[in-house]
């Protein structure tokens, strides 16, 4: 995995999410390919996400628990891993450390 | 104030400083400049960054006051506004809001 993006632009004015419990900022690329680099704080109730269009979110550093749509497993995610999220779906993610992430978009 | 940087490199992993009260990413120019670009969260105490070299911090987004060196003045910058800081030198700042910042190398 290459520890950097390269030949992007960032938006400097970060988003924030539940009140800073998720804090990202978006990058986009020369083939108009938009990202979020950000990262999750620990909580004690998961943060809930809900996906317009399909996700992939990758973990960079730490480890979350995540629960995907209706399926009711909770699965243990490590850096260097991605989970995928359907469109118009959501997800749960809680974690006892600070998470890196990105959330790539996989399609509309 | 653009409002994005572009043709830059990014760092995925984020620098966490203060147990994730200031959260930032490196990003790299093409003419070699490296800069900070992140987030400081509200504390009921200010941090304290001391500086290598000297340093420009320049407010993206909120309010905060700010105390550099030596001088007892605290300032309060908005959103636009930048202060400067020496190098082998130190401030504090603290903020009731989110803060978004970049912090840039002015010389060694």
């Amino acid at each position: 995995m290459p520890l950097q993006f390269d030949g992007i632009s960032i938006i400097k004015k970060s988003n924030i999410i539940y009140g800073g419990y998720c804090i990202n900022h978006s990058i986009k690329f020369k083939n108009g390919a938009t990202k979020n680099l950000g990262v999750i704080l620990p909580t004690e109730e998961p943060l809930i996400f809900e996906t317009k269009v399909a996700e992939r979110i990758e973990i960079i550093s730490g480890r979350c628990w995540v629960q995907i749509g209706e399926n009711s497993d909770v699965i243990i995610y490590y850096a260097g891993q991605s989970f995928y999220v359907p469109k118009k779906s959501q997800f749960k993610i809680i974690s006892e450390e600070i998470i890196d992430y990105i959330c790539h978009i996989e399609g509309h």
